[in-house]
């Protein structure tokens, strides 16, 4: 069985069968709430969590923009710290964070824990993805001015998520790349997208596509940055990604997967370049 | 408390307190999984469930889009049984039935349980509700040919349900009607559209929509062609309600709530036509 360790915020850490949730929380019957993951790696001997701070930010926007009541940052690092200091696995782990709006019908507040899993082996995805492209449903700018739609918010509520990497499967392609219904790349279903050309690193705009801000890519733009590499938001549509300089699917668990396929075209892959991009997120 | 009976299939009912799901159940962390609703009613001091065979038909059809095991309808039946047996509230209730992957790192199957909880009073709403329009973001096209948009499907990725439902307190109505990017009325949160007009009854068109084949407005439907009235489906503008004989958004819960204002503009009213209609579907 996949090594695990869960924590609840209020009681620590508990034997993974426990069960925690009641039938009416409403994470479970409405997906009404928000989550964050980011990789969890053994540095000299200790398990540490890649881009914390980052990753608790996000899970606060998401949280805000659910109206869920803020993390208390200070309770959820001391629980990730006892629950770290209980994970005896040496390979990449994945920490989740949940929080919902808790049972329905009592009043006992918020439902908050987490969990810390081996994460699946991404060595052969870090050395290349197919990938196909899927529409979202969405035009490039449904989410300006509808907050409602929850665009940019890690919520509970990823079917189509899910069913989007199903179809990848019935494909036969690693990855999805989900594309607005006026036919931009925006990310896939569990990555952002990150693109190289004309010698400057790309992402999807997030202001009206809906898109994820993918934390890993932020990392990764703030070292291009500081390597005097500009950067900038612009909006691809896959005929264009044969002409640039490679592309890439990013997570913060899986790290930098290179995009060498998509709906059959091969694209620019530098493996150099892919390395050194990799290791500016702390991914080797 | 809201008086509620919890049920778990295979296990029976179990006290309401009873943490039932794992931290890693993808109903909960994904929203990958689905769901029905249907209204309990004391009658002849039995309680029973409106409509069951229609409502355990689309929960099967929601299982099947998401790929997960067709429910057992046999199995199902005699926990729901066993729930009645258990439920002792006098006034409406709601019967919710769950089926999710399971939990994500085991190897113990989907997760399958019922609810059943005393309903919200709807006297008021079957009076008459004001709604407003709130875009969904999608082309009233947009799911033709995408099955892994989860059109149609009642899945329990409800977070953009649940954030419209706090966008109509936050405007001051009591329901909100999604529209399509190209400008038609779809359906609410949780309820279906129906519009008298022309001498017939009028719903929104399935295909491609996206929209939940709702099965009280089925029920209405059927008892309108029985009495001789025409049924169609067609895309409505907001613009095009003052000019019919009325609108109504229809739940299995709440009943057939006559809308009699949207966006401001009122919208014309037969309190006889809205009676007969609710009485079709078993509403007084």
């Amino acid at each position: 069985m996949t090594e695990q360790v869960v924590a609840v915020l209020g009681r620590g850490v508990v034997p993974r069968d426990t069960a925690l949730l009641l039938a009416d929380d409403l994470g479970f019957t409405r997906g009404d709430g928000c989550f964050d993951a980011a990789r969890v790696v053994v540095r000299d001997g200790t398990p540490r969590v890649d881009h914390l701070d980052r990753h608790l930010a996000r899970f606060a926007r998401s949280a805000a923009a659910l109206e869920l009541p803020a993390p208390d940052q200070d309770s959820w690092r001391a629980l990730i710290n006892e629950a770290l200091a209980a994970w005896t696995g040496t390979g990449e782990a994945v920490l989740k964070l949940v929080l919902t709006r808790g049972p329905e019908h009592s009043t006992s507040g918020t439902t908050a824990l987490l969990t810390i899993t081996a994460a699946a082996d991404a060595t052969s995805a870090r050395q290349g993805v197919r990938g196909a492209t899927l529409s979202r449903g969405y035009a490039s700018d449904a989410f300006r001015d509808a907050p409602w739609l929850l665009g940019g918010v890690k919520s509970l509520s990823y079917a189509i998520n899910v069913a989007a990497k199903r179809e990848a499967v019935r494909r036969g392609v690693d990855e999805i790349v989900f594309t607005s219904s006026d036919g931009y790349l925006l990310e896939g279903p569990t990555t952002g997208l990150l693109v190289a050309a004309d010698d400057q690193l790309w992402t999807t705009p997030l202001a009206g596509t809906g898109v994820l801000e993918s934390v890993t890519i932020g990392v990764i733009l703030d070292a291009a940055r500081a390597e005097g590499v500009p950067t900038q938001e612009a909006l691809f549509r896959a005929d264009d990604l044969p002409g640039t300089d490679g592309a890439w699917l990013v997570s913060a668990i899986r790290g930098v997967l290179p995009l060498v396929e998509l709906d059959g075209v091969r694209l620019p892959h530098n493996p150099q370049l892919s390395a050194h991009i990799a290791a500016t997120a702390g991914f080797r």
